[in-house]
């Protein structure tokens, strides 16, 4: 994983980069599914439209946590899901864990939840009654309380079901001092467990590939991890992200560009469950760009990764390290391939896998 | 307004009372446009459902303020208003408001929001622009940062437009002692103004009746108006509610069955815009069952009614004392008609006007 970039890439590289550092700037006539994938487009409309109504700090917590009081964080989410259930869970059952994650992440220790829920006409009471269920055992197991809720209906034909969306709130972890732009040269990267899950089951789910692996979603809360994290390794952890929309790959792209750093990830320390490969193989999708919803990735400076390493063993034994932040090309993420290459990850263009949250 | 009930109404009263008194069970097949609507099927899915799995507390929470630690109020509520935009105001400007008054009538200053969106693929940019403009506008006007968002976006023709979920935390004021359960017979209930103004605005900017009156909604902050409120009589507030989705028919009906007390409210006394009465008549819509955005109803002791209703009257000349708690029929309310007789006020059933919010 050495830093050498040649010449000529170097002058690539300067250019793709200045493109980049240009304040996005959201000029689309209309939204797309590429705006809700958390890619580019996302982050053009953050930048280029919510930054500046709602003003910086709010902007940066429309992909984050929110501050509220002195050691109060919180998030919210919706979720649109489809389908409403899927191999290892529901939207309830994501909807609560979701936005935990989000808590847990930012280094909040999630306390409470409020739930709204957007209901279509003429669905089932026994689809809901289940989700209500999904909601409740996730919440019992994550260890918050549902504290706030509210329920709207909407004609037959104007909604798909059930949209859900919960916002949570946390008390801010005193052994955590988590920041986007807090990456150095030579922090490690590693990931909590096998990625891509989420994403490819709900793909699966959907039936439109004649592809019949065993893939189940990853859904579950994240805090019992941040908390053995912050335990071992509290003072070296520099940030950590829970891998959903976008993948590995975006929370990477964005924390290079948050930082002013480069990143280097070595492709063949990837945990990625031969099922899921296999499916993203046949489907043209690298693993990478999908979704996971019990997985996160954690930035670590080198004294405390072997710590920190242990700590998410503990609770999967694929977690691992797979990479090294560097300097250059600031805000750019390289992976060095298992042939020996190196290419760039880029951002998320697109949307090729939409609703999987 | 004297509480002299026959020995025949009694009669038929208490076997409606001894129906009420069941908590209600949720026993609907499929979820109609009803549940949605704040009225008995609401309060059905609620007390059925909902409590049942989440917890009492929290079942409380689902239409009123949940609490956070010790001193902080959370509230969410999603907002499928159609059209997205009406004489008055839009779904932004109602996403915030909305939000802000559920604080502020559980007794707390609104502090801070999260948004999370829904979009429909296909939604006009400018369409977009203009709400994230109207939400800016509005959280300004009220006082609370916009601190956590979140897009989602889901395909054509499965959501309309646009739904908003927003959840404000505030904190609670000392000064508040507010409770469902407070109310006491001799009680005073004031309205912070004209009545029916946002249900109507939305179904006349419908086009469906040809109906032509100049009508607007209301929705605004109410934290200034509480703030004044419990300056001027902090002590005496038994409780406070706004009167959105079901009306002020609903929140006197649900207060009086959580205090086990009566109310009669003084027809004539309700204060009424002409144009909103007039379209009322026509469409057979009684005023009181018709959403507000922007009106309040105060509970309060007799010795405070008075600066209470000044308070009121400081920012709305409209603001009346339309009625008293009374004893009997406890969880009753009844009217005192313009013609000298009484009739039962009873809970919302069905929902006649979907989608105000």
């Amino acid at each position: 994983m050495a830093d050498a970039v040649s010449e000529r890439e170097r002058k690539v590289l300067d250019i793709i980069e200045t493109v980049r550092r240009k304040r996005p700037k959201f000029k689309d006539a209309a939204i797309t599914m590429a705006h809700g994938a958390g890619g580019k487009a996302t982050q053009t409309l953050i930048e280029g439209l919510f930054v500046p109504a709602f003003g910086s700090e709010a902007g940066a917590a429309m992909a984050d946590a929110g501050a509220v009081g002195d050691d109060l964080a919180i998030t919210t989410d919706s979720f649109v899901v489809s389908p409403l259930r899927f191999p290892g869970g529901s939207i309830g059952e994501l909807a609560v864990n979701g936005t935990v994650n989000d808590l847990a992440v930012s280094g909040a220790r999630p306390l409470a939840l409020s739930l709204a829920m957007i209901l279509e006409e003429g669905l089932d009471a026994d689809t809901l009654r289940a989700e209500v269920d999904a909601i409740a055992r996730a919440a019992a197991a994550a260890g918050v309380e549902i504290v706030a809720g509210d329920t709207k209906v909407v004609e037959r034909g104007h909604a798909d079901g059930m949209f859900l969306c919960t916002t949570g709130v946390g008390r801010r972890d005193p052994r955590a001092t988590l920041s986007p732009a807090a990456l150095r040269p030579g922090d490690r990267i590693l990931v909590s467990g096998s990625i891509g899950e989420h994403g490819t089951a709900i793909m699966l789910a959907r039936g439109e590939f004649d592809l019949a692996a065993e893939i189940e979603s990853d859904t579950r809360s994240l805090w019992p991890a941040v908390d053995a994290l912050l335990d071992a390794a509290g003072p070296e952890l520099r940030c950590l992200r829970d891998a959903t929309r976008g993948g590995v790959a975006s929370v990477l792209n964005e924390l290079a560009r948050a930082s002013g750093v480069a990143m280097i990830v070595n492709e063949a320390a990837v945990p990625v469950h031969p099922a899921v490969a296999g499916a993203a193989e046949i489907l043209g999708i690298d693993p990478m760009y999908v979704a996971n919803e019990g997985k996160l990735v954690a930035f670590v400076a080198p004294e405390g990764a072997d710590a920190a390493l242990a700590a998410l063993r503990s609770f999967d034994e694929q977690a691992a390290e797979i990479g090294e932040v560097k300097t250059e090309p600031p805000g750019m993420v390289l992976v060095q391939t298992a042939f020996g290459g190196k290419r760039v990850m880029d951002q998320l263009v697109g949307d090729p896998l939409p609703r999987i949250c």
